[in-house]
């Protein structure tokens, strides 16, 4: 009851510019739509250990996993730029240009599934996927399983990553390190602080912001501890996405090139121009926006998502206020992300960089 | 007196192989050819700050600085790799090749000058020359300029860095940082142990290999603190060196392409196939080896310097010896240079990546 009528007056959407945030109200509201992150993106499949952190960020720091031996995942997920390279979409072997916009790798273990179209189910699986990509790191499993095996100093932390195993140094084992490294990659933020009753988190602005984003809509999509990552939704409800996004576009303007989304890997007519939610964590570092990297003013993000996602022209101030609510989703990247570790050198038998 | 008794000695050349060392004696022989590192490679023009390094790792890790946003100083000089790409020439803007290896930054600011043909003066010199080049980073000055003035944060380090300056954000001075930094990157190792006083901070073996190293001659061009780096030389004195060096080249074979080296700069005679002595401080992490990068193996690279410098053929035990005292200079990396910086987002007024 007390559920209803609250979405009565959310729905009523009673925006007054300015007005006076009861606190314990907002709070209350948010904790319907929001959650702190977790410490660590925990996964019975795959439980977190130091050995397999410590291996995993050793993986994603080191260009020999790639054919050419000069990309990383931290080429394209640059863990010092929020987990991102900032292009509006990633460039890879051979200077070869990819059809979407890399996401990042901050807080993208609690997703429901991994990539724009939801094509690998966690991090695990996802880690796997550019490696071989030819357009992107374009090896093979085997030549990465070669390299990695005549590495001594890897075979040793991949026998302490995974003991019980006869041959740890696997393809799998690579997404399996890599995935519970990416699952303490958890930026909390002060929302977080807010979340856990601190209201004093939060700016006035802040938490206009909040309110809009929830009595907007934005919230429909954008919720759970990523506010965003948890579900799946047709880009354009109200408008083709391609038709408002491109007149953006910027940087090396291509023909319109509509994306199908997670039709190409369903094949079923509702997947059709559906994406993944993007997580809005760290939204403010994470430019240029949507799947195409289209757009690079977080202002003219969320105009935009009103307009197509919701049929809504937002005022001025409610795209001000948003955007300092979202700018307060800017999380604390854990200390050990950016501490490099030192790569072993490789021997005789490594495969050699093929450019 | 005593100096040309030694000399003596050593001319004679009387390597008994596995002879017991007298450690009183190649300390004392070694300390007239080599010296420890120094902590941080001063520079009376540019001196050495907190301030000045810290703007400079960040500079140095930012991606920004290319015309790309995708390629920065680390990707071709990478920290986590002893401050190399470990491929044979590196890779740039739109995957051009380079036509040279990529020196590694460690200890680099103690050389006689830079680039293999030291066409720069000093660190603070050479950090400028990749930016702007075509094939590397290819930004404009004036590009590079705009996009730091554009991040509020770097616009307040470059004042703290140049507290005495109008216009603290200019071309000049992200090599100065960038150079600061690199003036910090010394890396000390086992053998600075030894020619400080502690014989026993060498393996027996290792201790043959320097003897060996002395005796043969490669101490001639390999000498000071860097063990190389502090004078230029021909390569191939004996023979051309492309000869010799090209039936190693395993990667991207392409036809022979002989490098003037230093003649490039000078356009003197007797500077052509010059080149400057590496520094062969960590050589064992910074393969593959020479100007060209055709050679992979630290034990081919000994013989063919043995042979094209020296008109040497050495023995077996010889190159075993030598290889292991290469190693003992591997040394450690300072913690600073590991620990990555977060970096600043853009702005509405930051320059857009051109691709």
């Amino acid at each position: 009851m007390r559920k209803g009528l609250l979405l009565m007056a959310v729905f009523a959407g009673f925006v007054v510019a300015k007005e006076k945030i009861d606190d314990k109200e907002l709070l209350k509201m948010a904790r319907q739509y929001f959650k702190p992150l977790p410490k660590v993106a925990e996964n019975p499949q795959n439980p977190v250990t130091p050995e397999k952190v410590k291996l995993g960020k050793m993986l994603y720091y080191d260009p020999r996993l790639s054919k050419s031996g000069l990309i990383s995942c931290n080429t394209c997920h640059n863990l010092a730029r929020y987990g991102v390279d900032n292009l509006p979409t990633s460039i890879g072997h051979r200077w070869a240009i990819g059809p979407r916009n890399a996401p990042t790798v901050y807080n993208a273990a609690i997703h429901i599934a991994q990539f724009w179209d939801g094509r690998a189910k966690d991090v695990e699986e996802q880690a796997l996927g550019p490696i071989v990509n030819p357009i992107e790191m374009a090896n093979t499993e085997e030549n990465a399983v070669k390299t990695l095996k005549s590495i001594p100093e890897y075979v040793e932390l991949f026998k302490k990553a995974f003991p019980n195993e006869k041959d740890p140094v696997k393809y799998e084992n690579i997404g399996k390190a890599i995935g519970a490294f990416e699952r303490t990659l958890m930026t909390p933020s002060r929302f977080d602080e807010f979340l856990k009753g601190n209201t004093k988190a939060l700016t006035e602005q802040e938490k206009r912001g909040l309110k809009t984003f929830i009595e907007v809509g934005c919230v429909a999509c954008h919720n759970g501890p990523g506010v965003g990552g948890n579900m799946f939704a047709k880009f354009g409800m109200i408008t083709e996405y391609w038709k408002v996004t491109y007149p953006y576009v910027l940087v090396g303007k291509p023909a319109i090139k509509v994306d199908f989304g997670r039709f190409g890997v369903t094949k079923k007519e509702e997947d059709m121009f559906v994406f993944k939610v993007p997580s809005l964590r760290n939204i403010e570092h994470t430019y240029p926006y949507f799947h195409d990297g289209s757009v690079w003013s977080l202002e003219d993000a969320v105009r935009i998502m009103a307009k197509t996602q919701l049929g809504k022209e937002l005022t001025d101030q409610q795209v001000k206020d948003i955007v300092a609510f979202l700018k307060a989703l800017t999380g604390k990247i854990p200390k050990h992300a950016l501490e490099v570790p030192e790569l072993p050198p490789s021997t005789d038998k490594t495969p050699k960089p093929e450019l």
